[in-house]
């Protein structure tokens, strides 16, 4: 558990701007409340803040994205404190995070050692009121892998939602 | 190789429209050319058009990102012809589609075989020149999955790259 919520620190680093701002998106609720129940508090899901990827070799991902592929990439950042050596790829309406183990104790070796080749390890999404979303969440049955939100990129609060309970994906919500 | 593109098709219709313009990053080239070598074709990467999810039960994914995470989600749509149903998460910067094998032969069967939790598949990212960065990343050596750009969504052509050269991830590049 708190490894997976080690990979957070990975994104704390703000190499790009956010280009836009958060489209959020309605959300409704289908379902009717009887007087012994409580409405579930509101909050908006909003866009997708960045996609993580996984990394055998960090210059040479660093060097296909920027020099084949031609995208706007940052330098590498070293996060001890989280256990990942990060760069950046600037995709202009999102990002892509891309991610080495840093040290003996990172969240992300065991992935890396189940997936030889690399790969997509994470999507992150953002959410307007992530204290709102936990407790809605939870209230319906979703595991979420902490006890309270951690604080993630840019300080801001973050929570990771179990797979298992989301189709075979590692959800991060960030508050926006 | 054909199943691989098969999954093109699942980005053909078009539930949600683009909410935003391209912003492509700018392409530099670091090499120097002799008189015997010949400049590669100009193209840019845009932005990042969507993650492909790979779901055992497409019912319940749906379900899941609209009433658990509030998502705006598409109707399911079938496309025989390329082997897969999908459903289309709109996050306001870019998409997200959820597939699901149609048919015996569909082209994420494998996928969900040895995913039985289900995935992220692929990444899709718009180029604005498509044959120009299928000429460029041949010279490069990065491995394409055709031999020529196929049709795939909106009947604008994609290619898709070999998974080993980018890290694990299967990169699918589309026309914008």
């Amino acid at each position: 558990m708190a490894r997976l919520l080690r990979v957070t620190g990975a994104s704390a680093a703000g190499f790009f701007s956010r280009l836009q701002t958060p489209v959020p998106t309605v959300r409704t609720f289908s379902m009717s409340l009887t007087s012994n129940q409580v409405a579930s508090p509101v909050w908006n899901l909003g866009r997708l803040n960045h996609i993580a990827i996984a990394v055998q070799d960090l210059e040479k991902s660093k060097a296909f994205y920027k020099n084949v592929l031609g995208a706007q990439v940052g330098e590498m950042a070293s996060i001890p404190e989280h256990g990942v050596s990060v760069v950046f790829v600037n995709l202009g309406n999102t990002k892509m995070e891309l991610l080495h183990p840093l040290g003996n104790d990172s969240p992300i070796a065991g992935f890396l050692q189940k997936n030889k080749a690399g790969g997509m390890h994470h999507i992150c999404i953002e959410v307007d009121n992530i204290n709102a979303a936990m407790m809605d969440l939870k209230e319906k049955k979703i595991r979420i892998l902490s006890e309270e939100p951690k604080i993630g990129a840019h300080g801001k609060p973050v929570i990771f939602l179990h797979p298992n309970d989301c189709g075979g994906v590692l959800v991060e919500l960030e508050q926006a």
